[in-house]
Parts: structure tokens; C-alpha cells; sequence
């Protein structure tokens, strides 16, 4: 078992002024050639605190990879600490200037300042993994038997390099154990009920073989893991315990392969050949930005109409003035007339409508904030759900989302076999 | 100067499931009351594992904030470790099992289960710190001068807890140093143009006060923070600075106030009485979903057409079938259309229109990937600019909201001040 440590270095990580991406992305790909990550640790830009990191996690793992703290600017100060804890001078990399011009003349088309050229200088005990998205290169160090890889934290470098150059280094240094993933994804039920419906079946897993619930606004994801030798052997067990807990969780199992609910849509149209649209109102845009946020979706998603405001909803989705007045915009009459609307006005062959109230504000005591109504439909018919929710504003888009989309999966499945 | 580790846990974060975005807004709380974090860790559902963190984290820090690890799932062993930690035996405690029933009973309506009733079992040399909002107990543990104190993962429940004990409780119990922040925003410049072009007044900075760029997607926040013991001293120290960064950065200055890009837009369109509307092709209802994610846009933003197929862009926004024919989707004269369209069906007083080529397939040769037109208007005039991205889909949908955010904040302002 190959161990692996991420730190991220930067200031801007503990004011809490930026979430760190990069080390998700980074231990999936990771775990993928079978180095799992053991510890993620976050310090700031200051040279004691990055020098006892490194000395740390060189004792938890063989690998250690830094991301931060390389930009041009006079906070960074890695690449001379690099320098010392490698017993190593700066030297200039042509390779490397010549990509740092390249950028400034061509792309940036920017004076090329003396700050930036200094991003050329690399220490000179490591090897340089070139940048082909950007001007700080990554660095490659060997010290007691440990690797030390020293990426940009500019998200698109750091997964470019990662992904032409250290992952296929790391595969060929070390021999990895076998990690295999099985995923399955529910939706419509809770971690706990879930974990007391499978738990006999968890408690005989063996222990190379282990369980994660990854809860996610009304889904649950299930993850299993199995660590081994020989990949048939551990594809084949894994493969007979995943064969169970799809059995068991049947009635909320949303899709048996690693995708979003999104994606899971989008599959779904493709094979039905139908067209959707949305019309969104307390869901502000965000179930339209869900289905096209991936690549894919174009000629399965016409579009939205967002009526925020009921005049909206009026002239657009020809949704009843009487309607608005007696029942209110949070209404099941005025979702289902949202869907007929949007099947009519962008020719779609389903529509999903949301009105909700999100909060914090705005709530009554008969319609209190969280109350959601979602609808859903076709020409042939419409159906239409009222949720509770009880959280904050962003949660409750998220959840908003998600069970409208979830109560399309369902629309559409029954509808092709009722 | 009192420093906090925040320690998560989760093999979902070492897996790359789940993205921490815990640790954020616990560092800006922490900051808020003088506590500086020095170091966050991210480890696994493993006994040695987290034993370790909190030996070690209590060699770092006066406080250790714990999250994660609570949930009511056989993956959770945090409690058992902490009751070893502490020399403590798990106790029930009976307000927690009052409010886990009440819950079950009343909110989640579900059959109270063992596994849940466990959640009410503390160890009994912790105080508790009651959770409104979920089952799991927060817990302050003391030992050796430390202060641990452990959370649930859970992002609102966590914020509940911080908020109502955790912090007055911090802020009583050490005598804290002063941190102040000023933050700015800018946008239309890149990060080393900008570090060049403020580098003499960057040195001249006492050593007390300390810069961070923060970029994001198109935009630079600027962000000082002053170490101090006296509030007014430090307070009008940094003001004196920001007044200079301000007065340097004046070109491409957003905002002098910790406010985000649509926040800005929102406060404006207040300002100015004036509601907005969008027509997003490319942009896929992002935009939209920006302007509604904070709550408060209601009443100056009516609403969208997302029209992702060609046959919206004529149906609904009236785009004449001969530009698209001719000048293609992608094209000035078709944003400067939409945002007429878009004027005009949704009412507004000013519109934004996005049209371009996100990725990663769907580019041509004289319209590469990343080609983007944006427009911004209202009913006396409209305004295009054409925009060259060159980065993966998710961060062109990004630069183009933001670009197009901007260019309808820097419309209003000229309209106002022609």
C-alpha cells in the first residue's frame, strides 16, 4: 500500500477565503493507480510552517505532494525553500523560459515582467515537469526514498501535469496494491434508514473490503472500496458484494455507475430520444446550469424560462392571474400550470417546474421557508410534489433541484413502462 | 496570537468525494475573533489516524476543532476514540436524547433506531454543546491547557454550533490578539499585472501587515490583515493602507467592501431602482442562478430565457433566422439581439445576453473553444465585446458570468455618470 500526503500551502486556505478543490481531484486520481492519500494537511505561507510539513508527512508517506504557494507574487515563497530542503541552487530552465515568454508574447500578449521571468528559475536538483497551461513548472524531488512532487495551485495546471507527467511517474516508481471502486447512487432516502436497511450485509463485508456513505442533498451515495493483490481476484469480490447492496437499496437506486444525477438524465434522454426544459422560479436557474454545467446535454436540453417574478410566470407560462391570486405562486395549481407553459413556449418534450420559498425571508405560517412545490410532466400528463425542507438557502436549491430532477427520472421511466 | 488546527475527518475527503467546505467558514469565524488558524488536517475513519491528529495538532495549537466523524453510520468511531482520548465513559445524556426523539418524532417522522439513540451517548468529562438543528452532540474537552472541541460534519449544524456556544465560548476563554481585514475586489486585470503594479507600496508594508491576492475566475480580491493588540491603532493602521491600495487599484476596482460580484450588482440595481433580465445560451442559467443564490434579488431581477437550442434564441427572443444562418449563434449581432429580445419579453430595464463555445468539443477554426460574446443594454443602448477563454468548460462558464457581471456593473455606472 503506497501512501500519499497532499499539502496545500496558502494564506488565503486558512482565512478561509478559498475552498481547496485541488486535493479532491487529486486523491481520486490517485486512488485510482492505487496510492491512497492517508493525510491532507493545509498550512500557510510562511517558511516554518511548509518546512515542518514536509518533514511530517514524509514520515507518514512515500509520496508527498505539494500544491501552492508558485504563483509570481511576492507572498510565494516555496521555490526558495524547495532550494534548501534539497540542498539545491536556482538555476534558469530554458525549456522553461521559453514557455514563460511564450505565454507573454502570444497568449497574455503582456509585457513580460521580472517577477515572471524569476518563474523560470527552478532548483537545480529536481526534475522540471514542464507546464504546457501555464508558467510555473512542476517539480519532481527524490530525498530518503521519498517522493516529493511540488505542483502550481492553479487548478487546470496542477490536473494537467498531474495528468501527462505524475501519475504515470508514480505508477512506474512504486508497486501498487489493486484499489477497485464500486459506486451506486440513491436518492429518497436517509444515511440512517439506509445504513439499518443494509446493515447485516455490511457487517459480513470482509475487512479488505470497506463502505462509505457520501450523503448529498436528498441522495446517498454508496461507495465500496476493495484494497487487494490481483485485480481479477479483487474485481471478481467486489464485484459479488456490489451484485448485493444493488439488490438491497432497488427501491431508491438511482444509477450503479459513478455519474451525477445529471448525468443519469441526460443518459436517460439519449436513449429516449426526448427533449427537456425547466421553468424555474425559487430555483433561480440552477437546474438548467445542472444540465448543462457537462458537456452533452445540447441537443437534449432547448432551454428555461427563470420567472422570478410572477409577471413572468404570467405572460411567459401563461400561468392564471386568479391562480396567482387565490393559491399563490407556491402553489401545486400554478406548478402544473409552469410545466404546461414550458412544454408549450420552448417545445419540449418534459418540462420541470419549481416554486418554492427559500429563505430566509418570505416565509408565512401556512407556507413556512422551505415549502417547495415541483411538478413534472409531458404532454399526457403532469404530476406535481410538495416538499418541506428546513435548511439554509443554498441547501434548499440543492435539495430543490435534485428531487425535481429525481421525480423526472421517475416520470420518465414510468412512463415508458406503466 | 492563539492559534486553532481544524482536524476533518472522513474517508470521503481522502477519496476526493466530498470537497471541504467546513474548514472555510470555520477560518473565517475563527478570524473574525482573533484566532488564527495555523493548520487544517484532513484524515481518515481510522482510530490511529485521528489519535495521532490530535497529538500532534495539540503540539501546533491551543484549540483543535474536530469535524466529522459523528454521523450515526459504523463508519464513525470518532466518539469511542474521544472517550479513550478524555479517560472518559459514554454516558447518556438525557437533553440530547430529548431533542434526538423530539426530532425523529416530529421532523423526520421515521422510527427512532439503536444506531440513532447512540447519538445521545457522550463522554462524561466533556461539556455538551448542544445541537439545535441535528441529532449529533458538539462536545469541549480540556486537557493539558488545550481546548478541543469536537463538531458534527454537517455544514449547517457545525455553523449552528460555532455560532450560538463556540465562539463566545473561545473568545472568553483566551485573551486574543486583534486581526483586522480590508478587503477589496477587482476585476479586468490579471494577478501579475496587478502585483507589479502595486510592488513598491507591497514592500513598504510593516511587517504586522499582510497582503493576499486572491484571484477568481477573471477577478483579483485584495485582502490586508493587521496583527495588533490595540483595535483603533490596528484599525486605523490598515485604513491608512487600504486608502493607498485603493487609491493604485482605482482603474479596475469592483468594490472596497468584502462583497461578492453579484452582491455588487444587486446593492446597484437598488441603488439605482432598475431591474435586470438575462438571455444566457452558453452560460446555461448560471448567470441567473448567480444574481438568485443570495437572498435579496427578488424584486430587481425578473427573471431569464436560457435558450441552449437555436429554435428558442428565434422563438422566444426573436433572433432573426437569418443571423443565425449567417453570423451563427456565436456571433455580436446575435447577443445584441437577445439582449433587445430579452428587454422586451422580460421587462426589464437592462438585460444580459451570453452566447459562445464552452467545450471541450464544438470549436471550428475561426471560432475556437473558449469564444465567447457577451452583450449588456437597455432600451437606449446595447453593448457587445467579444471574450477568448482557453480553459476547461466549468471555468469558461465562470469567467464568462463574471465578465458579464461586470460588464453590466461598469453599463449602469456609465449610464449614470455619461
Amino acid at each position: 500500500m503506497v501512501n500519499a500526503s497532499i499539502i496545500t500551502i496558502g494564506d488565503e486556505l486558512l482565512i478561509g477565503q478559498v475552498i481547496d478543490t485541488n486535493s479532491a481531484w487529486m486523491a481520486q486520481e490517485l486512488n485510482k493507480i492505487g496510492v491512497w492519500v492517508k493525510r491532507r494537511v493545509a498550512v500557510g505561507d510562511t517558511r516554518e510552517d511548509i518546512w515542518n510539513a514536509l518533514e511530517e508527512e514524509s514520515r507518514y508517506s512515500q509520496i508527498i505532494l505539494l500544491t501552492g504557494g508558485l504563483g509570481p507574487t511576492a507572498d510565494d515563497i516555496t521555490k526558495p525553500l524547495l532550494c534548501n530542503y534539497f540542498n539545491a541552487k536556482p538555476v534558469v530552465n530554458e525549456e522553461v523560459l521559453k514557455q514563460v515568454t511564450h505565454l507573454f508574447e502570444n497568449v497574455f500578449r503582456r509585457p513580460l515582467t521580472e517577477t515572471n521571468r524569476k518563474q523560470a528559475e527552478v532548483p537545480d536538483t529536481c526534475t522540471v515537469l514542464f507546464n504546457k497551461l501555464g508558467t510555473a513548472p512542476g517539480m519532481w524531488f527524490e530525498k530518503n526514498g521519498k517522493v516529493f512532487i511540488s505542483l502550481p495551485g492553479v487548478p487546470l495546471e496542477m490536473k494537467g501535469i498531474m495528468s501527462d507527467i505524475v501519475l504515470s511517474r508514480l505508477h512506474d516508481h512504486f508497486k501498487m496494491a489493486v484499489i477497485t471502486h464500486r459506486t451506486l447512487l440513491t436518492a429518497g432516502v436517509g444515511e440512517s434508514v439506509l445504513a439499518e436497511h443494509i446493515k447485516d450485509w455490511e457487517a459480513s463485508l470482509p475487512a479488505h473490503i470497506r463502505l462509505a456513505y457520501l450523503p448529498n442533498y436528498g441522495m446517498v451515495r454508496l461507495r465500496l472500496t476493495a484494497i487487494g493483490i490481483d485485480k481479477t481476484v479483487s474485481e471478481n469480490e467486489i464485484q459479488n458484494q456490489f451484485d448485493q447492496v444493488k439488490q438491497l437499496t432497488a427501491e431508491w437506486l438511482v444509477t450503479d455507475e459513478d455519474l451525477t444525477m445529471p448525468q443519469v438524465i441526460s443518459k436517460l434522454l439519449k436513449e429516449k430520444n426526448k427533449i427537456v426544459g425547466t421553468a424555474e422560479s425559487c430555483t433561480g436557474g440552477y437546474i438548467a446550469h445542472l444540465l448543462t454545467r457537462e458537456a452533452g446535454a445540447s441537443d437534449k436540453f432547448n432551454g428555461s424560462i427563470v420567472c422570478y417574478s410572477n409577471a413572468v410566470k404570467k405572460s411567459l407560462l401563461k400561468v392564471s392571474p386568479e391562480t396567482i391570486d387565490t393559491e399563490g405562486a407556491v402553489s401545486e395549481d400554478t406548478v402544473l400550470q409552469m410545466v404546461k407553459g414550458a412544454l408549450d413556449v420552448l417545445k419540449t418534450d418534459y418540462a420541470i417546474a419549481t416554486s418554492g420559498i427559500m429563505g430566509p425571508d418570505g416565509g408565512t405560517p401556512k407556507k413556512p421557508v422551505g415549502t417547495v412545490w415541483i411538478a413534472v410532466g409531458s404532454k399526457n400528463s403532469v404530476t406535481a410534489h410538495k416538499f418541506q425542507f428546513r435548511f439554509d438557502r443554498m441547501r434548499n436549491i440543492e435539495l430543490t433541484a435534485n428531487n425535481a430532477l429525481n421525480m423526472l427520472r421517475k416520470f420518465i421511466l414510468s412512463e415508458h413502462n406503466p
